[in-house]
């Protein structure tokens, strides 16, 4: 299996990005029943390289540049590897407390790498903050939410929880408005952005529709901003953001009673480039208002998939939300149950594998790591504007570029992205920005460097030469049918 | 790293179960911060024997006696090294075709083993319902709750959501009542059990209950069975409890409108025993009228954590509770999206594990596999129930054995708990049955043995003797002072 990893990765390159397969492709090929008789380890090989490789899109590609990267390295291959053969399940510090004594620590690693808020920190389970690994962002933010619930609902009645309102921008992740319909969040805010302000949630906008949610006797209760959305890489102004969202809404039982909207920032693939002290003062600005933080390490921090980074400020909200155990019986300090800062009571050893990425590249390969990817991303996107048939959608941020072609129909931009993946060389996807058809490639797999980029835009190039030539014959045909017929 | 595992489980059997480490014994032995330069594997992997194994319960013992097992096998981590290495992250169809068939195929797969419906088949994604791997079974409940909920109040006012109620039993799992504060369903009824019925739930229970929500103007929604509770593996009545949960409640939109409470059975640890026909016929009975089924292959399947498999009979409510997709817009078919099926977003190639494990074991050894550990169990309550000092707290269901010393106060069934498992020997936990102090005996590792049975056996018996003196020499010296000092 290790041999077969290797050669894997090494000739991964060379495959075509994206299969040509369609739905139903493999049940064709598979028993309807299982075996009854143990099968051997090289017949099922053997149909895993046949059967189920032609179904596989090559996310650890160096030509994969869709949606956000899924970073894998051998060191969290092999943290995985061991953190599977112990297979503890982790819920409390007692079921396996070096899980979660590690994690305790890798957060704050990982926290002092990114120049976080103090508050952050877990000092060992001292303070009333810390840090906790979710799955996945979808789940950070709804553990988030519950948390701002709970805190919002402090001396109210339960029917309160009707008049919760959540907001974010019209850029946000899809995982917030899931996050306010499984916790019955039924005021969902997706404020207007613009180009004007690339597409960054504007505070005044906020403010406005804060102002006339409590006019309308609703609470608000949680605002997501985002750095680095997933259409743009759009970085909203937190620090701006905080103090609208902060104002305290009294729950009648005087000013001690109420609470601002708990303030939630969602960094689930920039989160990464905060390790690098210029992006950082360049996008992350002060972080100190913010209630809670996200950030996804296996996007583009090259520990696999899953392992998302969450810190809370103040832990206290969390717990009422998910704790089934009374406050005066919850374990404290080094002794931290992780199951009471999450949805599910099972719980693998993840952060082992932070432990062996951050450890066996270290901090100074890592920066290096991140500026390699933003350097190939400011590459394209210089090649990219130098080609006057090409427009930038939105300013170059992190490792992703945003682009068009300028002045043709949205579907001649939709056949670029259909001719472009079509060629296999390559897989990136589309977004809407302000209801323009646009494409975007998110430069960031661990093997990709500056041949595969140019590789791409030599492929996007030609993939514009072709349908630009059809969209011009096209115009010419269709022109003299514009002549009325009987004319 | 492959040889350190197979050392580790070549070992492992030696070691004590559970370390004798206090909170906060790692915390002084790692930096602060994370270093700046790359560092050696062999260093990492000496930290990891030195300063993290001191700190880990052993899960894979064959001496794990204690919560439920968390099977591990070579099938699963070499499927799980090969998902690690492609890292798709497999939230729709398009984005990782392989993902999405593989595991309908292998939920088909699964139910025919276990004997489920036929309505819980994928069929190539051609029926209403389906099978889908979550992470645990708190993700499972969850989305069963969720999907319970939606279909309640369809045609409804938000503001009913405030009137729902979700039951099960007392002994069901604890995930159940998080998923209820999740979900924001206020009314919980967690319903009396008896040792007279073997702590399962009564189906004249449920229906007083159901009819006391109903008069007092609530909206039944939700109920939760258990196939093997984790206390003391009661099995509900499912078969019975169906028809009372199915009762229709109008919505005033004529009997269309209305649906009774969608009944979810929690088989987490023993729906691995459903592979056997004599089990199956003993303890699963008819599940035809059931919404949504779920177990742990990770438990006692020897299939990795984490692999949850949840079957529903319609996935309709399931979708409406979590797509944002408008309906006439979702993928049917071979090329659904489990994202709609799932809290995250993203998730991980877990149905490889399935098609490893079942295709090399096959069905026949994977029988075998599971006899063995219920026949040991068998042989544990047969030796303790040939000590007269001991007594059965439950039935022996499944590979768990619920007992404790006869009549002695609670205290002495405790500190035979602490002997045990400061003999580092073995390790079991305890639970409440009845306000009862019992110990639970829980077999189910890989490689348990009818040796390591018999040791623990042995362990407790030497632990019984000493306690049992203990007790008595304190009771004789207590006897004098409860004659009134000044008589």
């Amino acid at each position: 299996m290790v041999d077969m990893i290797c050669d894997y990765y090494s000739t991964v390159g060379q495959q075509r990005v994206k299969p040509g397969v369609e739905p139903g492709f493999l049940r064709g090929q598979l028993p309807a029943s299982p075996p009854e008789q143990p099968e051997a380890f090289e017949d099922v090989l053997r149909d895993v390289q046949e059967k189920l490789m032609p179904g596989v899109v090559h996310w650890q590609s160096p030509s994969f540049f869709a949606y956000f990267p899924s970073n894998t390295s051998f060191p969290a291959a092999l943290a995985d590897m061991w953190a599977g053969a112990l297979s503890m399940i982790g819920f409390s510090w007692a079921a396996s407390p070096v899980s979660t004594e590690l994690e305790m620590a890798m957060m704050d690693w990982l926290a002092e790498l990114c120049g976080l808020p103090a508050a952050f920190r877990c000092n060992g389970g001292a303070g009333p903050g810390g840090g906790v690994i979710q799955g996945t962002t979808s789940e950070a933010v709804l553990v988030a939410l519950l948390a701002a619930r709970a805190r919002a609902l402090r001396g109210r009645v339960q029917a309160d929880k009707l008049r919760l309102v959540a907001y974010s921008s019209d850029q946000a992740h899809s995982c917030f408005r899931k996050a306010c319909m499984v916790a019955g969040v039924d005021h969902v805010r997706m404020l207007p952005t613009s180009a004007e302000h690339n597409w960054e949630l504007q505070p005044e906008v906020l403010q406005a529709a804060i102002d006339a949610d409590l006019a309308a006797g609703l609470l608000p209760c949680f605002v997501m901003a985002t750095i680095g959305t997933t259409s743009s890489c759009a970085v909203d102004p937190v620090a701006r953001l905080a103090p609208v969202a902060a104002r305290r809404v009294s729950n009648g039982l005087g000013r001690a009673g109420g609470c601002g909207a708990w303030l939630h920032v969602d960094a689930a693939y920039a989160g990464a480039a905060a390790l690098l002290p210029e992006q950082r003062s360049a996008h992350f600005g002060d972080l100190g208002a913010v209630d809670s933080y996200s950030f996804n390490p296996h996007k583009w921090l090259l520990v696999n998939f899953d392992c998302c980074a969450l810190w809370v400020a103040d832990a206290g909200p969390l717990k009422e939300a998910l704790s089934l155990t009374p406050v005066f019986l919850q374990a404290t300090g080094n002794a931290l149950d992780y199951k009471d800062w999450q949805i599910p009571l099972g719980r693998r050893f993840r952060s082992l594998k932070l432990y062996f990425v951050l450890r066996m590249y270290g901090a100074e390969k890592l920066r290096a790591y991140l500026r390699h990817h933003i350097a190939l991303a400011a590459a394209f996107a210089a090649a990219l504007q130098a080609d006057p048939r090409f427009e930038l959608a939105a300013p170059q941020r992190f490792g992703l570029v945003c682009f068009r072609l300028r002045d043709v129909p949205r579907q001649v931009n939709a056949a670029l992205l259909e001719a472009v993946n079509a060629s296999g060389r390559l897989l990136i996807i589309h977004t809407e920005l302000g209801g323009a058809y646009t494409l975007r490639l998110a430069v960031g797999s661990a093997s990709t460097q500056l041949e595969h980029v140019e590789a791409a835009w030599e492929v996007i190039k030609g993939a514009a030469d072709q349908v630009l030539r059809q969209h011009a014959e096209r115009t010419a045909a269709e022109a003299p049918a514009a002549v009325p017929a009987r004319a």
